[in-house]
Order: C-alpha cells, then sequence, then structure tokens
C-alpha cells in the first residue's frame, strides 16, 4: 500500500531546513524538530475541531488566519501536549514563539508550533529554548530522523517523498506524520507536515488542503477518540522558478493537487495500518447513497463501531454487525435494498442473506491483511471511502497498561 | 447497588401467566417466553431508534401506535434475531401472531412478540409454534427462569421485584430485562419487560415509559453500538382493584412513577454491570452545562470512548482523556471553567491541574468496583448521568472469538 517510499532520505527542497534535538521532554529520544524556512514561505493548516485544543493548535489556528500569511519557522516538540494547561499553556507558546522571532529576525507571527504527548502537564519554556541555544542538533536534514523525532506511540516513522511536474519544472513534495490512534495511549495527536518548492500563494495552498483533507486524513479512524492537538501543515518554500501561482483553477495544477492528495492519503494509511494493536487495515465503501453526507455517517458507524472491529481482528465473518452499524448510524434506508460486499463475496440482497452466500469464502477472505467492504444502499449516486483498523486485544493492553 | 432483590421467585401479579420452552433455537437452554394476560390489559413500548430494526421490532411499533391497543399474549424467543431476514422476518412474525390469537382467541393486535440472537439467520415459525403446540413447559411462573430464557452472552439472569402503595392500595411490580452490550457477540438486543397489577390506562404507562426510558435505559452504554432489537414494554394486568388511573398528573401515582423508575435504573445497572468482559460500573455525572442536550453529549462523549473505559480498566489516573473526551463532543464550553472530580478526588480547576492534586489518591481510587466521575462545565444549571463499564481484554476475547 506504501508505494513510492524513496530510499532518499536527505531532503531536496530549496530552502527547507531539518534540525532535529533530545531536549530531555522524551527519556531517551530525539523529541525536538525545528524547521525553517526562506523569506515568504507559503502556508496553509487544518486542525482538530475538539473544543478543548491545545495551547499550541489555537496559535497556529489564529496565524492561519492572516490574510498575508507567511512562515519562517516551524517548531515541534513530541512528549508532552501543552494542552488543558491554562493560560500557563499560552504563556509557553508565546515564550517560545518571541524566542524563535529573534532567533530568525521575523514576525511573531511566522514562527508555528506543535505539541504533541501527555494532556494536562506543564511544558517547561525553557526546557526547549536552552535545547535550542545550547546543544547542538543530534541529525540535519534527514527526513527519516525528523519524522522519528515527532513519534510518541508509532512504531515506525511516517513519510512519503515525491516528485511531480508543473509545467517544465520538477515539483518536490515530502511528508512527514505521526499517528497511531486518534489519540494515543496517555497522548494525543496525529500530526502531519507536508513541504514543497512550488512557487503558489498561500491562500491556493489552503483551498489545496481543505479540500484534500476531507478524503484522507478526515476519512480515517482508529478508534473514534479526535485528539487535542491534530495539526495538518502545507508549506511551500517557493523556491522553484515558476511564475508565482495565485489561482487555484489554474488547470497546470491538477497534477500537483493529485500528488498532494496522493500524499496525505498514503500518510493517513500509514497511521491506520499503525493504529495502535492493529492487525487488518479495513477499507468501507459506500455507494449509492442518498447524498454524501448520508454515505460518510454510514461508513463512520461502521467503521467506529467496536463490535464490527473485533469481528474483523477474530476473522469471525460475522456481517449482521455490519447492518446494526448501518441501522445506528440512523440515516434513511431502505433495508430491503442493501447489498453488502466482503472483497468479492456478495453477503446480503434484497435485505437478507443472499442465497449463494458461502460462510467458508468469506472466512477465507477474512484471512487477509487489507478488507475492503462495500455497501451498497441502493437509493442514490454518492459515495464515500472511510479506512480503519481491527480492534485487537493488544489496544486494549497498550491503552490500560501504560503507565503501569 | 441491586438492592431490593426479593428471593420471592413466583410471580405475585394476578392474571400473569408465564410459560418457559426450550425449543431448540438455543442449543441446551430454554429459548422462549410465552406471557399471556387478562383481557383488556394495557400496554406500552419504546424501541431501537436502528433504521434495521429486526421484523419482530417493526411489528410491535405499529401494534403500539393503535388507540385503543391493550395486549392478551407476549412471545420473547433469544437465539435468533429475526432482523434483516427481508420478507420472509415479516411473514414469520405474522404466523406466530396468526397461530397466538388463535389460541387465545384474541385480536392479532393483542399478540407481541420480541426476538434476541443472530443477525441475519432465518427464524422458522413452525418451530416455534409446534414446541408451542406440542411441548410442555420446562418452567411455569418463575421470574427468574424467565429472565434466563431471554438471556443470550448475559452471565446472570436481571430481574427486580417491588411493590409500592396506590392509595390503599398495594401494587406489586416486576420487572425482568436482558443485555450484555448494546448489542452482543453476534447478536443483538437489550430487552426489558415490566410487568404490573395496577389498574391504569395504556396511554398513562406509555407517557411514563417514555420519561422515564431516557435517565435509565437511554442512558446507558456498553460499547456505543446500538441493537436492531431493543424493546422495553411496560404491562398491566389491571387487575388491582382501584378506579381506573386515566391522568398522567393523578398526584397519587407519583409513588408508583417513582417504583418503574427505580426498576428501570436497576435493571439498567445490571446490564451494565454485565457489560461482555466488564469489572467496573462507571457512573458519569455532568453538571452546570448550558443545556440538558450539552450535558448528555458530553457524558455520552465521555462514556463511549475506548481510551477512557480502557484507561478504567487499567486502573490508570489519565484524566488527560476525559479533556479529551469533553472535547471530541463539540459542545461550546470555556476549558478555564471545567472541573473534574473522581469521586472526591478534585483533578482540574480553571482549565489545568488542580495545584493539590495527587495521582496516588486517585490511583488508590481506582482500584473500586465502582467509579464516580463527576464533570462541572461551569455554564449553566443542566445536569445529565450516564451509566458505563470499562473496557477490557476480555471485551475483545468474547467478541472476536465467539464463533471460532
Amino acid at each position: 500500500m506504501i508505494k513510492n517510499k524513496d530510499p532518499i532520505k536527505k531532503i531536496e527542497i530549496d530552502g527547507l531546513d531539518f534540525k532535529i534535538f533530545k531536549s530531555g521532554i522524551k527519556k531517551n529520544n530525539t523529541d525536538l524538530l525545528l524547521v525553517t524556512f526562506p523569506k515568504f514561505s507559503s502556508i496553509s493548516g487544518v486542525f482538530t475541531k475538539s473544543k478543548t485544543p491545545s495551547a499550541a493548535v489555537i496559535d497556529c489556528k489564529k496565524k492561519i488566519n492572516f490574510k498575508n500569511r507567511s512562515i519562517r519557522c516551524l517548531l515541534v516538540n513530541s512528549g508532552n501536549a501543552n494542552a488543558f494547561t491554562g493560560l500557563k499553556g499560552t504563556k509557553t507558546v508565546n515564550k517560545i514563539t518571541k524566542f524563535l522571532s529573534n532567533l530568525y529576525n521575523c514576525d511573531e507571527n511566522e514562527v508555528f508550533s506543535s505539541s504533541t504527548g501527555v494532556i494536562g502537564e506543564e511544558l517547561k519554556p525553557s526546557k526547549i529554548i536552552s535545547c535550542i541555544k545550547n546543544k547542538k542538533p543530534v541529525f540535519e536534514n534527514s527526513i527519516e530522523e525528523a519524522a522519528k523525532s515527532i513519534m510518541t506511540t508509532d512504531t515506525f516513522p511516517k513519510y512519503y517523498i515525491s516528485k511531480v511536474k508543473y509545467k517544465n519544472f520538477e515539483v518536490n513534495v515530502i511528508g512527514i506524520a505521526k499517528g497511531s490512534g486518534m489519540i494515543a495511549p496517555n497522548m494525543g495527536t496525529m500530526l502531519a507536515y507536508i513541504f514543497t518548492d512550488l512557487n503558489v500563494s498561500s491562500k491556493v495552498l489552503q483551498k489545496i488542503l481543505i479540500n484534500e483533507n476531507d478524503k484522507t486524513f478526515n476519512s480515517i479512524t482508529v478508534d473514534s477518540d479526535t485528539s487535542t492537538s491534530d495539526t495538518c501543515l502545507l508549506i511551500s518554500t517557493n523556491q522553484l522558478k515558476n511564475k508565482k501561482i495565485n489561482n487555484f483553477n489554474d488547470k497546470f495544477l491538477n497534477n500537483f493537487k493529485k500528488c498532494i492528495s496522493n500524499i496525505m492519503l498514503d500518510l493517513a494509511k500509514q497511521i491506520v495500518i499503525d493504529g495502535e494493536g492493529a492487525k487488518k487495515i479495513i477499507e468501507i465503501r459506500v455507494e449509492n447513497a442518498k447524498s454524501i453526507s448520508s454515505a460518510k455517517n454510514i461508513a463512520f458507524s461502521i467503521a467506529n463501531s467496536p463490535l464490527v472491529k473485533t469481528a474483523i481482528a477474530g476473522e469471525d465473518a460475522n456481517w449482521g454487525r455490519i447492518v446494526m452499524a448501518i441501522g445506528k448510524s440512523y440515516e434513511s434506508i431502505d433495508q430491503n435494498k442493501i447489498k453488502i460486499k466482503f472483497g468479492k463475496n456478495l453477503v446480503t440482497k434484497n435485505g437478507m442473506r443472499y442465497s449463494k452466500y458461502s460462510e467458508k469464502n468469506l472466512s477465507e477472505y477474512l484471512k487477509n491483511k487489507e478488507i475492503s467492504i462495500l455497501i451498497d444502499i441502493g437509493m442514490g449516486n454518492h459515495k464515500w471511502t472511510v479506512y480503519t483498523c481491527d480492534l485487537t486485544e493488544q489496544y486494549i493492553r497498550i491503552n490500560a497498561d501504560y503507565r503501569s
């Protein structure tokens, strides 16, 4: 599923600089990623909809709303989410921002940050500032090490490297992400950062990001829990020599949009595969629904059902649970029109078990690592796809015993 | 928590008759409960909101909507839900109904039924009809055995016996229920039946049932999955000699209403305690919310969070997950006003960890079998309480490996 993973680990984007530190927030690993950009780099962002967002998310959201926004510096720490830390949390972000804006001689609005880790514990700005001031980076400009430095309970670093044409220019795109559940044990967050050199305005980037986010990062679920810190930023150093793109509908942009879509979907799937305790990735396609929102609700109702996910973990051909999950979406449907397919195995037709249904074949299919479920609602022409993973005993073990 | 459990197992309600059979739908246990009532017995009912309801639920809903409804006969089978069985499922209900209306010489609209068990498998009416025609009941008029006969993955039978005064009359009330998850492995359903002898109209019973259902059966969750077959019926034989009660606001009814509320809450809690794999019962009280619906949404967002439930299973003082779950309710709140208490332990104040918070005390508290969590939103004066259980590895084991 993860294609195109280039062995090249060094970044190939002009003007992009990664510094990776061990600040001591995590006990043993790197925990600080400092990224710097040339002047007037473009930025776009989407964030968690949680009503208890972290201090960094509140700060980023404010800055993304500036009309002529740009970015010079991004700081990400792992090990502490700086969420539910009250006014102290806000002060921490402000102190770090002030320090970095002085260091890089830029406006405070050009400094962005993210935090991921434990909720409710104070994040000391002094630790981060003194690390950047006094310590040497452990790594520089390695994509894999950048991805590693933002990990919490992830079991592998998540990144993707790609190239795409814009007119005659070769555009570079790289993405890194972390996440292992919408929220990991005692910690929060899915984070993703996508970098490019295409010369493109923040406004156009923002539209691309919002468009692609819905079908990628917003269409995955591990355990239905939403983090306080989810952040996805799409940033360009603008160092490519193409004429600045200010028009979202520029037809030459289509390849680039597709490339961003691919990178986001790939990173999203990497997060699902690394879902806590997961052994299988499940694709749930809902077709012929009355509306997109109806298709989406039905798909998520199935994807978030613990009973569907445990049945798949146990390779149990218990498709009645899919019926139950369609029912609890409360979408208006006609039971007798629903078709359910697992891979190529038609399971139901006319609101009941398909006459040629074979439990043996379905059980065989469920041994696969990638399970594809199709629900044909038979009432319209709208569709949506959601990705999730199975729910195993390992999930409980990771999340119950994390601190003991 | 389960108080008042009377050792008396024989029913003490005039006109109520239980017959309990082994029809063979289940391999080894009783699986058929046939209850008969005198002429003009009153009935009220509430049902699952699932959009894939079982054939029996569709039939009951229709009959409950008759203006002058009454009941003569109730048939409940376990082992097969008769859900997602298309037109065949409807025919099965009709055949059974016809047979019973002939047997008891009553209108088909006076025959009610429920089914619980596997979804999507055909329920043969002949098996049930020939059992009632030809076999002898295994038990008669035992409350405990009636409760046992409707069990699926329940580990104990659920019932409650009570008495209450209406003016100078002693009113008898008994309730039986089943459920071990909103939907149990491969099976569906929470079912509850409450019987009384108070002379009261169906209309008044219906109002009482709807009023009390919200705060009891509708305020519990095991795994957030909604069954195709949830049914709760409140039925009176009307054999008590009091003058028929036609007025819901009759002030002498208050004790009876309170009694129904108690019995429903007790049965609801019995279901939560028997939640698949559960070791702890968790009470989540949300207070000082902007509205009742806001309090309810926040309480359910916490109660349905797998990460909250696994932390409690692991006795892990990971209260940041409560913060996360409040955030993902998407209710409008002010983080800085939220207070969280576990039992007597104040955990947060002013949007951050309480200065005198003691992880040691909280960890100690979490060893209890009954956990009480209070969330003070600090924005209004509305409240709601929800009951759930912890999420253990046993839940996964039961639900993944059920058919292997």
